[in-house]
């Protein structure tokens, strides 16, 4: 038996093609003691892979001829450890692959739902990543006003809805008009402005008139500095991701950025979802609780075949994606 | 009587130079129901005179023909209150005048101490925003390392002193040779960067091995785009000031910022002085204790005449003071 796999042909050196990537059949990986031999079902599709390409961060480079690394969904096949049996799902670190081995006491055994793509999404690192950015960094009351960037986007979307469900005001950024629809009549954001529209500036002005309270971006750039302009003393930016700076090598940093924090005493801080798996539990019955009254709609984006994830990627950098995007290796086990 | 002025000739639209100013002769100021008449004997410059200049922050904006805003000390020689007599020492809002008028009650009486000046640098909005900014936003931990930018400046020595009180290790970073050998034997940093010498980064490095922990920025620009790349996970970074950026019309970002916000967990926030007001009786309390003990240094850089104002705002932009710069308007009352 072999397994396919996609590897890094060569790394980019600015915009990601297709180029970048290679599909490759390796052999099948043997699970040694205290591992398990998992089948990859779903694998998350994030813009930080491609900032891992960029070097090391909060984990090591990605280099050419490595297999991508993914976060995944799987079915364990094999088993050599007690934790975990033939049949379990579990959620793992994995790479672009059919068939991956990993150590047991890293994996986390997920309960048996009706959509395993749900447990990626609003259940998954999505929903937690909203959820803990917004409440656990961002601190919003009722009243205020949230602005969103990528709103269209796997996290952004969860950050509005339940920045709504909380009392307040919510505005998005996407981009394109039909992304801007979908995230208002969709998703139910007071108001989405089109950061590909002359004048985004202005807009946002009109968007928020009482200014913005708390920003949760993902983008950085020149969003991150128009946002700056926006905020009122004491507004909190929740540094989720720089969607806008990963696919470059020539950066832009937001210019009066030092200046306009001391004048309007912002804070600023970066956090990753792993950071506070201690409220997981508590996420996800909040989570539960605003899906279950239709407060949360559950968006997902999910492109078919292992074969199509340099692609899913590409266009998710692009901003092609609505929702949650995932890449479907395998059905979900019957 | 007449009063001597100072006021802006015209704005600058890049660096500041004498001919910004100049001097005028107004009428005595009249001192109403509730007002007192004060007369100024010392006033504090600041980098934040220049930021003013720009446009509304958390003041309204200087404009030509204005008399330059400043934080002065003051006898007061008239009074129509009863919150102040004739003889009492006044810290008010004042201009660069010899004389001004003031609502009592936005006046703080101070007590009459051998040396007004302290009540500017240590125990005044020098020492303070050194303790407030570093302690209660920086957070540090004895052992941790701290960096601090305009290390010989009037905040940045007596930010670097509390650290060492507390047990860190602490880096500056200064302008030239000069200041940094003032910073490291005189004030006891463990070491000082020259931020002109070619290889700051590297020198940084070196200066921290194990990386920073806090870094309180009264710089902005390529020094805090420096540190950013220093910085450990979990780092705070004390948005004091952005000097750098002040007397240009044409800032840099740090153009890494928000993918380092994320990767590394950085908080950075936005402070100034007077949202800390409800912990002074703390703060002058510490840092009496640390200059009775002898580990923290009085610095005072006094430029003598109101008429030369001017030249010693331009000067402290330019980086040329050592500790809290001020201009002496009158002698202290004996």
């Amino acid at each position: 038996m072999t397994n396919t796999q996609i590897v890094i042909a060569e790394l980019p050196s600015d915009s990601l093609t297709p180029a970048h990537f290679k599909q490759t059949t390796a052999d099948m990986p043997v699970a040694g003691d205290g591992q398990v031999l998992l089948k990859v079902i779903l694998m998350s599709i994030d813009a930080a892979n491609r900032s891992w390409m960029k070097g090391a961060t909060y984990r090591a480079a990605v280099n050419a001829g490595d297999a991508m690394p993914t976060y995944a969904i799987c079915e364990v096949v094999e088993s050599n450890s007690d934790r975990l049996a033939v049949g379990d799902i579990a959620a793992s670190e994995a790479t672009w692959s059919n068939f991956v081995v990993a150590d047991a006491h890293k994996c986390e055994k997920l309960p048996k739902v009706p959509q395993l793509s749900n447990l990626m999404s609003v259940y998954g690192i999505a929903g937690k990543t909203a959820y803990h950015g917004l409440i656990s960094v961002g601190q919003p009351v009722a009243g205020e006003t949230v602005l969103v960037s990528a709103a269209a986007g796997s996290v952004g979307g969860y950050v509005g809805q339940i920045a709504k469900a909380l009392g307040c005001r919510v505005v998005g950024i996407a981009g394109g008009a039909e992304k801007c629809k979908w995230v208002t009549e969709e998703l139910g954001f007071d108001a989405c402005i089109d950061y590909r529209a002359p004048g985004m500036s202005k807009a946002l002005r009109a968007a928020c008139p009482d200014g913005v309270d708390v920003y949760f971006d993902n983008v950085g750039g020149t969003v991150l500095e128009a946002a700056l302009f926006a905020m009122n003393e004491k507004g909190r930016i929740v540094c989720c991701g720089a969607v806008s700076q990963y696919d470059t090598e020539t950066p832009t940093g937001p210019r009066n950025l030092p200046g306009l924090v001391v004048v309007k005493r912002l804070r600023m801080e970066g956090f990753i979802v792993m950071d506070w798996t201690q409220n997981d539990a508590k996420a996800l019955r909040a989570l539960q609780t605003w899906v279950d009254a239709g407060q949360i709609k559950v968006t997902e984006d999910i492109v078919d075949g292992l074969e199509n994830a340099p692609q899913a990627l590409i266009g998710l950098l692009a901003g092609e994606n609505k929702g949650k995007r995932m890449v479907r290796v395998a059905a979900d086990p019957s």
